[in-house]
């Protein structure tokens, strides 16, 4: 393997026409968007994808539209959860097969209630590392519902040498990939963080090496890892201040609507739509969320243009 | 349409082999042995049939197969939750041109957080309802992590005219069906239960009409049912009381796993497996329940030898 991926790797979200249907040219824009802000990846049927409101048969389609669109320009990592091992290996192996450099999945779970024990998570996992050669990431989040202690992830590091990223986006963070990376650091290749950078300088002064923000303004919060990562903890503390503002209201109040409301006043798509139950921004939340990617001068705001 | 359904309206289990493919042969058996019991109706693609360890394709071959098969003998109820309302309409709609008596929905969710607010889900079985003229079940379970307040479904039957039938499987149901009776009584054709019967006896009293056990013993809890609707209350306490330990052993050591194991052993299918992250049942309680089966000369028990 080459060396660790670090960076920035941005969800890409999934553009509907207004009527709900995937849009497959936007879609494309999307990525070339993504590509043209110097993004280190991407991150492919995330939950900021809407991957919750796909069939599979959509799910199948995007991942080889993606895959072949991207074009290797940059790696892909494809999420690949189900409750199902045998659905998680068949889709991590479809994944493999089309070109991604990654898979990311959630620990099984379904609903509120389907869980697996210790030993079931681990039994997923390795099931999956043992079926493709790619690097596998554990996304450590609370939409699963799961629990995943800090010994558990060691565990797993130490005895599945090809499990060697970890994207942690739960309550306390920072301390959890400090803690982490003190239990089984020599067998982490990549401590990651997402929640939109919402907790990035505390997870990078904590050892993260990588973020999964949204795509909504990756070209502004790279600078801020690529800093810190470099030593300059002050320019990345600057950087990471200016940012704040926009983080702040994306990770409260818009959640994945921001990234297609910018996208589409940018022109890279044609519709902010997000799919029923999911509610669309309402108008003053929008109306903030432009002028602050106006002041910012975000990419996404003139890519289309 | 004719008169509401009523009766024993089992969940139909999903068998696998030993590998975990499906076993189409095996779910024709199943069908058939469930029909011979002389049950009112089958539910299928339902909790105790695995759905969240199925994926999309495996789900529709069942539901022509399920279909093609029961071929009208008894009426059929397809569950088709999706937390997408354009899913689960689609999946709606293809249940109802395949020959489904009715659907079966939960409320919009997926993992532990995602959930819609009450309109949201208003939205959706109403999108449901207008999309199809077979009825309607809404299935409360504490799977969905939804809570569903009386004065919701109460709205709900009388707003969706076609959205009928209650499935009401949470901690208290027999006071919810009462207290939904008395809401919105004159817009319910069918209040069910659910839960392998385990609060059955509690539910009738409360006015339940219809319960949706698992397909491990209906043709000896269905004279419960058709007794107390008949108002011999006190044969059916009685009944009841003779069931109750293996409807007890089934709910809280056993689950989906009870109705495979007996049918296995009766020969109606091959392979008492589930799917990972599932786990096979403890030898010990294996033993108890198939003695308990044997004591009752369960139908499953002897169908296929």
């Amino acid at each position: 393997m080459s060396a660790p991926y670090s960076g920035i790797f941005p969800i890409v979200p999934t553009p509907f026409d207004d009527a709900g249907a995937l849009d497959h040219d936007g879609q494309r824009r999307v990525l070339d968007c993504m590509v043209d802000q110097g993004v280190d990846g991407v991150c492919i049927l995330a939950n900021y994808s809407e991957q919750f409101l796909l069939s599979d048969a959509e799910r199948e389609m995007l991942q080889t539209l993606c895959l072949g669109h991207v074009a290797s320009r940059v790696p892909v990592i494809a999420t690949c959860s189900h409750f199902s091992t045998r659905i998680a290996v068949e889709r991590c192996r479809s994944a493999e097969a089309e070109g991604a450099a990654m898979v990311m999945l959630m620990p099984p779970y379904h609903g509120a209630a389907l869980k697996a024990d210790e030993e079931g998570i681990v039994a997923q996992f390795r099931a999956v590392a043992e079926a493709i050669d790619i690097p596998v990431m554990i996304q450590d989040a609370p939409l699963s519902g799961v629990t995943l202690p800090v010994p558990l992830l060691a565990r797993i590091a130490r005895e599945l040498p090809t499990v060697g990223y970890f994207k942690i986006e739960t309550p306390g963070t920072a301390d959890k990939l400090r803690a982490l990376l003190a239990a089984a650091g020599e067998h982490i290749d990549g401590p990651f963080d997402g929640e939109e950078g919402i907790t990035l300088l505390a997870d990078l002064d904590a050892g993260a090496t990588g973020t999964m923000t949204s795509a909504l303004a990756p070209e502004r919060i790279r600078p801020i890892v690529t800093s810190h990562l470099a030593g300059s903890r002050e320019e990345a503390e600057a950087l990471y201040a200016g940012m704040l503002p926009l983080i702040n209201l994306e990770n409260r109040q818009c959640g994945l609507r921001a990234t297609k409301t910018v996208m589409k006043e940018g022109g890279v798509i044609r519709s902010d739509a997000v799919r029923h139950p999911l509610a669309p921004l309402p108008a003053p939340t929008r109306e903030t969320l432009l002028r602050m990617a106006r002041d910012l001068d975000l990419v996404a705001l003139r890519w289309g243009k």
